[in-house]
């Protein structure tokens, strides 16, 4: 595969480093096709919930197409819920992206913009009554690393993004190449996306 | 525990991201005692490996003691590993730490301000042989997921530096507040240092 598909990682106030960087660090160790740009609403640089702030490649306004839209969660997702230019900025990318994924509770971002109206999703099981009383026609999957319907790959809390986008990778370039990935990651992916120890830790399943 | 631990992760051109924020996530997740700065030989932004560019906090000249230092890898080391400024700056830093860490081949920049010598690390498995060439005096440990030597703890390649970050938490608040911690991120801990089926891979041990 020689061409290029660029990964929009949305940035916004208090996001949760690990959703953002475990998922880049994944497509960054596959190398090329991928090629990594952070957006946000404005340039400059956006700090995290966990403190250290990213230099921001582009602004909504460069009105860029992505090729995979990469969502983080984090405590800014409360706040972000009813930001209706995010809201309107995924609406315009989704279309035009070939793959749609959010870690965490990035899912509600995409639920709020329409994106998920019947489709199958997964997010942070922590917060999973607050992301599914937001937008109640998402088939919301209470027990799920990760769900992939069609072009779009939700997956479960922060480090869950890892085996996610592992899993894009897989689809994208095959498995050997994401088995090589994580191996050069010495990661131990978990490969089936119906792993998932945390629902029930949170009593979404009993 | 009220009183605060200041993280000191150095961060120089071409770091590898998850190195640095995924045990910046879990000491973030732990929350209170500790408080992530970013430092670099200058102020600015440094660009990772994969890209992303991340603000610095401080730079050298600040002169602040950090209580943790995090010290990462990427292919930035192998020029940093002749940059007698930032390895001046880890032997003034070192005595004054309460906890000196790194990950993946950050051990090596450790290793040559000779922090190491005599002491029990690890490092990245495929960059095994580089990195125990580069100073011999240390007591490199094939197989690890991380070494814990007095204040030193070394972690083997990228992922790894988050089971050495809990195990960080555990000794200064204790196994439960680790144990939350890593469930908190939907993070898979693996608590035994021993675990390593990289090493097998990288052929260091059969």
């Amino acid at each position: 595969m020689s061409h290029i598909l660029t990964i929009g990682a949305l940035l916004f106030p208090e996001f949760e480093l690990l959703d953002v960087f475990g998922p880049l660090e994944m497509f960054g160790q596959a190398g090329e096709p991928f090629e990594i740009c952070t957006v946000a609403e404005k340039g400059g640089a956006v700090a995290s919930r966990q403190g250290p702030s990213t230099v921001i490649d582009y602004a909504f306004d460069d009105q860029r197409q992505y090729d995979i839209l990469l969502v983080p969660g984090g405590m800014g997702t409360r706040r972000e819920v009813n930001n209706p230019t995010l809201l309107q900025w995924l609406r315009t990318q989704a279309p035009g992206a070939k793959y749609v994924t959010s870690v965490c509770t990035g899912s509600v971002l995409l639920a709020r913009a329409g994106l998920l109206d019947g489709i199958r999703a997964t997010t942070n099981k922590k917060a999973f009554a607050w992301v599914a009383s937001q937008v109640p026609d998402v088939v919301w999957q209470k027990q799920a690393r990760w769900v992939e319907d069609g072009r779009f790959f939700t997956s479960s809390g922060i480090s869950a993004g890892m085996d996610m986008a592992l899993t894009v990778i897989a689809r994208h370039l095959g498995m050997e190449t994401a088995g090589r990935v994580a191996t050069g990651a010495e990661y131990e992916w978990h490969r089936d996306p119906g792993w998932d120890p945390f629902a029930k830790i949170h009593v979404l399943v009993s």
